[in-house]
């Protein structure tokens, strides 16, 4: 285990760790807010550790996906804990990290403006996942990042954009950023204030969740509320697609199979639920309005609420809970199982069914016209089970507060999915302050290993890991 | 498509019901009952059907995995379809056949014994599974066979137990007749009466559910309810052990790690359960009866009850669910995803987290010391896959009718895994009347799927089967 290069990578987030909360404080003086001053000994803090982490030089470049997934573990901890006074701060920082939205306060409008700053901002920051996050901030690992992007693109697959990872990381930042002004634009022309404005744009650029009203966006006008739908779909899309249009090759993108099934499952999901709510609202327009923008809301794993949707029917219901698990594209910064692993799955589903016909049929699995490599489908089955495995074990804990069923399942999957509102007892209107401490703890673990793809999180839970880190000499036998 | 040899099968599979059905007869004359008198022309119907599908010796013996996945499916429907006078009897006969045990019935009292007896017969018929039923009433399909039981076998394999298929389908009937003999006679000697003693037995040797007393086994003796326990669990484990031990090899038999991984969930899900529920029993021994009995009903997909659990904690109520879905061993005559399966997902998983870990791993996996094909694997991925679409279309289109998540989820989970009773709406105090037919047909196909593995259900759905079916000529054109 290449030690020294975990410590410099982790002293590397640190420091820009400590700039970012900088500007939490810049805002609590625009808005002449006191508390703004503890961010701080905070950022200061951060900053002389990361120095001192980064001082020397690591003694080897080698860099395998082993460290790449345990570094990436333990920044994620290591920023979601820079304020771990009590339980209930580090879920809503990891909440926040993690794009998740999962709140545990019953009102958000009593908060500081820097504060609530801070909660979108942190959705910003991880929003675009710890694939450009990390990427920006190891800028001499030369041909190592490829290990680390194994472990952090959030799906299957980013695609090779283009050769130098160092200038894709910066064409994702241009893209991703633009996105957000043009959401922040647009909305300060529709009426919200600045400061909403720069809060909600961020926490739909990060698909996080977190609003600054009680009521998420329930009280916003049905024109601000199409602009959030709409921004959070664009998020919600694999950015190769972006990418391709940029250069020219619009065509391309359209014909992404991913993105296409993406759109086709929104647009059924808004038909089915729309049908189905028309009665309640009464009027066509308002019903799709509200179902376009849970929908978008919950396949993004966004997390706003237009609506109270745990009042909507069985029906309804259930095909959100569906799009929890389907969650975004890959490549995006939308979280859960991820639109692309379905489609492999589906394939290999439709495969199986034609090997039991056509006794002979040898067809190789494509996407995008392209054969789908053997080792990619064996990782996306292995990903479902793993995914099953922690799903069902964090239910099984958190039915350990004998809370009922449906409140227990939406819960983890509002978590592991890095959504935000489940249904029952942690629906839209509700919070997740109500848990105990361990199931707390569970569900932070659930919101972590979901933002990172399982993998890495696990890892670092493995006895092996832990004895590499603490016995350096181990490092040597173990190089290969 | 080889239609002739489909046609042949269902001959023999019609002519043997139509014996089979003279049974319930014999009881209703021992009895006395009028009603049994209807079970004559339905078995006259049957074997003179059964004659004229047969009459032709089929034009070619080729048999292919279509072939048989085919006249499996066709053969259930055809079997449970016998008494098909409207929803109800239908999924009566069914829940029957595929040893479901989910009732639409509310008091079973005021039935006639010879109906008692047919519905504790049709688990025990079908409980050996399509495996054996089917082996034997194809006497001459040579080395076809091994096609069909692809199709058939309860699990990812049932092990080759002797060369000649044959013998083993005997030796399999005689271990079967056996252990429901001897719990027959244990029953008996513990005082229940030779009629509630067969029908328990019969049920409980299908793993099935059907039972004769409104409340299940909740008014028998904690005698007579360890002895199903013992016997559910049992009829739970992998017949091939049972092979072994015949054979004088019990040692390997104690070494299947199947049996092993069966044995440590059951006394696991126990000691958890029992801990949960001794402040409701107050009695140490009691609590260890009623979680015993309900570990091994559910585990083994039998779905007998001792006391309301719908009414135990949240903790062991998922337990429970849990155990739903692992359900028995393969190549037993439980149903459920089978603990082989698990274990092989859980090897996958390991497998993966250590190649993370040590970047040159290439271990193969291995199950009873010996390596596991990467076929077997494969198709156990997509197993789980396919698992996961049935359930959650099967749960979507349930949700129709606006029931509770866990109403919609437990009836799903209960009748594709073939249990029984679920949870709240479909408790064990309750049943399953209350659904409309859409859902009850819906439920129907989770049996029929549950019991034939998936596939073969989902091969009858396809439009090109359908196609050959219909058009004769394309027979020839497809014969490889």
């Amino acid at each position: 285990m290449n030690r020294s290069m975990i410590r410099y990578v982790m002293g590397g987030v640190l420091k820009v760790e400590g700039i970012l909360l900088l500007l939490p404080f810049i805002i609590s003086l625009i808005h002449n807010e006191r508390s703004g001053l503890w961010f701080i000994p905070v950022a200061l803090g951060s900053t002389l550790l990361g120095i001192l982490f980064s001082l020397r030089k690591p003694d080897s470049q080698v860099f395998y996906l082993k460290e790449g997934c345990v570094s990436t573990a333990m920044s994620w901890i290591l920023i979601s804990g820079e304020i771990p006074s009590f339980t209930d701060a580090l879920f809503e920082t990891i909440s926040g990290f993690t794009t998740t939205g999962a709140s545990i306060l019953t009102e958000v409008e009593p908060l500081s403006k820097c504060m609530l700053f801070w909660r979108s901002f942190t959705h910003w920051v991880g929003g675009m996942g710890v694939l450009v996050f990390l990427l920006a901030i190891i800028p001499m690992s030369g041909g190592s990042n490829i290990n680390l992007m194994r472990a952090e693109s959030p799906g299957p697959s980013v695609g090779k954009l283009v050769p130098k990872i160092k200038s894709t990381a910066r064409i994702l930042y241009i893209i991703y950023f633009v996105l957000t002004l043009i959401e922040f634009i647009m909305l300060m022309i529709f009426g919200m204030s600045p400061f909403e404005a720069v809060c909600s744009a961020m926490g739909t650029a990060g698909t996080g969740g977190f609003g600054v009203l009680n009521d998420s966006f329930a009280s916003y006008s049905p024109a601000l509320q199409w602009i959030v739908t709409v921004f959070m779909i664009l998020f919600g899309v694999n950015f190769n697609a972006y990418y391709l249009i940029l250069f020219h090759q619009a065509g391309k993108a359209f014909r992404m199979e991913e993105v296409r099934a993406y759109i086709g499952i929104i647009i059924v999901a808004i038909a089915i639920i729309m049908c189905d709510t028309i009665h309640i609202y009464g009027d066509a327009f308002e019903a799709l309005t509200h179902s376009s923008f849970q929908v978008a809301s919950i396949i993004t794993t966004t997390g706003f609420a237009s609506t109270d949707f745990d009042t909507w029917s069985q029906t309804s219901r259930t095909v959100l809970v569906i799009l929890m698990f389907i969650g975004a594209c890959a490549g995006s910064t939308g979280g859960g199982i991820k639109v692309s692993r379905f489609i492999l799955a589906a394939k290999t589903f439709f495969k199986e069914i034609s090997g039991y016909i056509h006794s002979k049929s040898i067809k190789k699995l494509t996407m995008d016209g392209k054969p789908v490599e053997h080792e990619v489908l064996r990782s996306v089955n292995v990903y479902f089970l793993t995914f099953l495995f922690i799903f069902t074990a964090s239910v099984l804990m958190v039915s350990l507060e004998g809370h009922d069923l449906t409140t227990n399942f939406t819960a983890v999957a509002a978590t592991i999915n890095n959504i935000g509102p489940g249904l029952n007892m942690v629906g839209p209107t509700c919070n997740f302050a109500f848990f105990n401490p361990f199931s707390k703890y569970i569900l932070m673990f659930d919101m972590l290993a979901g933002r990172l793809e399982l993998f890495p999180l696990l890892i670092l839970l493995t006895p092996r890991v832990w004895y590499e880190l603490l016995h350096p000499s181990s490092r040597h036998k173990n190089k290969n």
